[in-house]
């Protein structure tokens, strides 16, 4: 199957493969020949080609060769690694693979396996949030009563991902005790030490228990970097659960030039990095550490009959199940592992330096054209630009924008998205699919100068 | 990669693998060769074979040839399918193949997809139940205000799958607002309508709010069947989400000898079933049903500006993050599509009703040693038993049983699990692994007589 263009999708209509599949499950086999020619003429069509050198929307979703091995093995032992006993080899490759990551990322000692600390996979970073949300919110909650709730405070900034928010809906913490503290362009859209301490002082003032502070390295919008070190001194001094998501950002950390990033990680409860973004680990595969297990096994442990075993019940070993919200769960380890030997670490390194290296020469085309404006400073592979035309009005510039990402987007060659910053309407052009190179950058760069210069014109 | 015993792993002592990997990943990439190798010599002597012939522990989670091939699709395709825009054949493909199961199922309407309900692919059971207990919940507290939480209610019995209660911990009902009802040996440890009526009466009269019901259809320790009809007439009456899980038992309602466990089905608010059990399609993929989709999207939807497209503002599409914890989710439903085909329905329920043909021929060896007795009423593939010594002191009996399962797993030849019921230790032995055949239970069942014979003459 080759990778094309990134978005034949675009001309699928909703229902349109209702339209094309019978109504009901077939009642004989059917060949399998068959069935691929269905993928082929039927599915095929109607995918977003995520994997495509032309895709540079959202956040990358990499696979690899060596994720894609990982999977098959996965699904070929087709293990269900809930406890130790259902298969030691899964949970224990799983601490060592983390262990490694975290020495790659230089994270403190205490996120290790060794001590009471550790590593698990999730599914993505929405549950990595969740569940340390859960466990920050039970540790609290033992100590002041659960009829307490409704008072806790969670913090976080107007550019944190959106699964802060659902992760305090679903743990039931008050919409309107969810402070998304407001950024400035003038601060790259960071959150600020200073609005987050006056934020607590108030809460605090309020008889509201401020618990819960989600920081971000390299934010969904603009990759914006918040100040750990800073903000890690306000929540040590409150004692409130400090998170730090890097999702997307966390793999260029393993190059020493972007590591300074981190810096103040050894502040945090809990860190969490995708390996399906940008680290060539086929999806899913989001790493998280924490620092003290138990708070997460107290918030998340169920211990029925049915699953008690001797090796459990001696203490002796992790059962990942209570870290996780689902009970069951694959052996995704594999793929990581497979992926760190079989790049080695300078082979990852240069992978994320050559997309950043691609990034920065995307933003010089935009910056050379004068019809053009960056809007936020380019930290990691992520460039955020609009069309500025010379009538300024925001109204015009948002719509202007908004049909430039529908005209380059429909045409099938490339497949990008937007955000809004400052009330602005922004493109955003992400590097990071494995299969992109420079003559890929250069060709989206001409579709959108052909592109705006048709709308240029037709305006 | 030979499937052999079901466990070596066995063998294994916490923290073998530490022992046998290095402390960090390798600076420089290695060879598939040397990785496959340390696969064969490393990682498989530590692992729990759950596709082995002889594995009978817990419940199954079937892989298959049509199941790998789904997940070699999924895999290569690797897109991420959390808005209908990021790849509209994920989502499409997931709502036909979920109606086709759904009228497998003989489902009511209300449940398919063209209607106000539909189905989504969920990792695991423990998620589908999460998510529906959070829909009923957030349903209720927007009628009755938030603070209202902790006067919620929710009911099982003490043979409802402990994610029940890891859902409510999560969901932050209050642990002693869970009510999980006593069943009776005398009463196939289904749950009793009269005994949910009484706790229904007696917390309304406290001024507690009931608010959820989980019935479960083939329960973990003993595939015991709650009465859906004259449980689902009390949820009805006293408005309370009625939720069935059908985990494991589910697969073999599509043979319309079994299908009467669902009779009652109709009065469900959800409904959900493990494709990844007994259904061939390798793990996750967890199918629910629910009658009112937006229920579920008020408590788990957000609309960040980032991920905002014309399809979903225009609300022609699915949207399926909306329906689930995580943001992201892979193209699994290729999986299940690819073993619905690839089998057909007539051979899929072949396959089930083999299985339940040799867990009663094992029934029937059961039955004909005189030192054993059957403990629970055989209505799929599990069969309850024990060794019931001469000497009848309880205690006595539960260590020896104990030993039993002991003896049997350390042998290395078969994997079981264990349960409790009324006070007695259990051996549960489920026949559902693909590759199982009547030589096998044959051989698991004179590896039991031997294991007592040696047990009862040292004792």
């Amino acid at each position: 199957m080759h990778v094309r263009a990134a978005s034949y999708a675009l001309n699928s209509l909703p229902g349109y493969l209702q339209k094309l599949l019978p109504d009901s499950a077939p009642v004989q086999p059917e060949s399998l020949q068959a069935v691929l020619q269905e993928v082929e003429t039927k599915i095929l069509p109607g995918v977003t080609h995520w994997q495509s050198p032309n895709y540079y929307a959202y956040f990358p979703s990499n696979g690899s060769i060596a994720g894609f091995l990982g999977e098959m093995l996965s699904a070929g032992i087709s293990i269900v690694g809930f406890s130790w006993i259902t298969s030691p080899a899964a949970t224990e490759l799983e601490m060592i693979v983390l262990d490694w990551l975290a020495n790659l990322l230089k994270l403190p000692n205490d996120f290790l396996s060794k001590g009471p600390g550790g590593g698990a996979i999730q599914g993505t970073a929405s549950e990595a949030l969740l569940v340390v949300l859960l466990a920050a919110r039970d540790r609290i909650l033992r100590e002041i009563g659960k009829d307490a709730l409704g008072k806790l405070v969670v913090y976080g900034s107007d550019q944190t991902h959106s699964s802060l928010q659902k992760a305090c809906q679903i743990a039931g913490v008050h919409p309107e005790n969810l402070r998304l503290q407001r950024t400035e362009s003038c601060n790259e859209y960071a959150l600020s030490p200073e609005s987050l301490g006056d934020a607590i002082s108030h809460d605090i003032a309020s008889g509201l228990i401020p618990f819960f502070l989600c920081a971000t390295v390299g934010t969904t919008s603009s990759t914006a970097v918040d100040p750990l070190l800073a903000l890690g001194k306000i929540t040590k001094r409150n004692q409130i659960w400090f998170h730090v998501d890097a999702a997307y950002a966390g793999s260029a950390c393993i190059c020493p030039e972007y590591r300074h990033h981190l810096n103040g990680i050894e502040e945090a409860d809990s860190f969490n990095m995708n390996c399906h973004k940008w680290f060539l680990t086929n999806f899913d595969c989001s790493a998280l550490w924490i620092k003290d297990r138990n708070t997460l096994i107290q918030s998340l442990s169920t211990n029925p009959e049915y699953l008690k075993n001797k090796a459990s019940q001696g203490r002796k070993v992790i059962d990942y199940k209570d870290w996780q919200i689902p009970l069951g769960r694959r052996f995704r380890s594999l793929k990581l592992w497979m992926v760190l030997r079989l790049y080695g670490v300078e082979n990852l390194q240069s992978y994320i330096r050559n997309h950043i290296k691609l990034a920065q020469q995307f933003e010089d085309l935009v910056a050379q054209d004068i019809r053009f404006e960056i809007v936020a400073t380019r930290t990691f592979s992520l460039v955020c630009f609009r069309l500025l035309p010379a009538n300024k009005n925001e109204e015009y510039a948002n719509k202007l924008n908004r049909d430039l990402l529908d005209a380059v987007n429909s045409s099938g060659q490339i497949f990008i998205s937007h955000t809004v910053l400052s009330g602005k309407y922004i493109l955003r052009f992400v590097v990071g699919a494995p299969l992109t190179e420079e003559r890929h950058i250069v060709a989206a760069w001409k579709l959108f100068q052909e592109a705006s210069s048709s709308l240029l014109e037709n305006s």
